[in-house]
């Protein structure tokens, strides 16, 4: 072997890991999500995704319900906002899914189970995709078992597997952990040296501040 | 005079503006304020700046201090976040001043007065360094006072102004119209055709929509 030949293998481990936290719900985590894997290879950075629940976390806070409904005028702006920037990403027109907040829990054990297995991102995507720009209802078992049906898996398998002890009890041990590392919000983004991002629109300092610490 | 003469008045009037509404007490509104100007020449748009007070509008949303003290795992990562951007931005290292957020009112109150002379932004621009890179409490009038000496203005009689009633009643219906046009946080930026902007991140966004409208 000589010096100068390729090690891959060496090479995909030597990149600096990004933790991509995310909430099916958030509208800005779909923003996120559409985007991440560009730009976390521009950056040659590895993403690792990590579905949670923001629900815990803001019924801590005293919250019932999202801000955006909470404060309307915020809210207002917030789906002004999702246009322009679904347009500016090149995505499709925004769609409002009712109810809004959608309960992302099923989705997000299914979440689990699919980062295991090579088409993790591929699900996270399409789950998005049915809520944001199709405006389909996450909670409901059919639409995630036809985003199942068009990815490399067995979806009643999966659909199993995600309603498993281990699982339920994976995604709540997740939700302890974002909690742990001063998440509050979604999507976050955590690097290796204990750098904490906050929003859609810290995503590329989060990328550049993972990379330069390679 | 020939036809490609220059017409400096008419070019000034044909800027399409820009309203850049903040708040002293807003971190973000400091980092927006220390970069608007550089940023509104960039695109050709002209920043009309107004000064408004939050406290009335949180209060409104049930919250008796800044959502940053309320929510205190969103308050630690803003203030990392604001150390962060402030190095980037080759700001001076963050101060952070006792208490937070800041009574702005007297300081709202000058820059109503200040903002109809030449030295409007300067004044602003010197109140967030006193608070944000000098930990001073712009609440107190010495601070204030010893802001206007550097300014091309007699102190002592823009403090009288600053208190007449004229000026209280400008900065009341100030925030009235920041409530009516849907303004629930600082800074935000509205475009001549009501496009409304949330937050420092958004500011590049808000002067290319005002600059494409033009």
């Amino acid at each position: 072997m000589t010096t100068d030949s390729p090690k891959p293998a060496a090479t995909a481990q030597a990149r600096p890991v990004l933790d991509f936290w995310f909430e099916f719900a958030s509208t800005y985590s779909y923003l996120a999500a559409m985007r991440a894997e560009a730009l976390a290879d521009e950056h040659g950075v590895a993403l690792r995704w990590r579905p949670f629940l923001l629900g815990p976390i803001f019924a801590a806070q005293g919250w019932s319900s999202s801000p955006f409904n909470l404060y309307p005028a915020k809210g207002r702006n917030m789906w002004r906002d999702m246009e322009r920037q679904a347009d500016e990403l090149g995505l499709p027109p925004l769609a409002r899914p009712v109810p809004f907040p959608q309960n992302g829990l099923l989705a997000a054990r299914i979440a689990i189970v699919a980062l295991d297995s090579g088409w993790g991102p591929d699900f996270v995507r399409a789950v998005y995709e049915a809520q944001f720009a199709r405006g389909l209802s996450i909670a409901e078992p059919a639409v995630l078992r036809e985003i199942l049906g068009a990815l490399p898996c067995d979806p009643e398998a999966v659909l199993v597997q995600a309603g498993s002890e281990p699982v339920k009890t994976a995604l709540r041990e997740q939700t302890e952990e974002a909690i742990a590392h001063g998440i509050f919000g979604a999507p976050s983004f955590l690097t290796a040296d204990g750098e904490l991002f906050w929003g859609n629109d810290r995503f590329e300092r989060a990328v550049a501040w993972a990379a330069r610490r390679r």
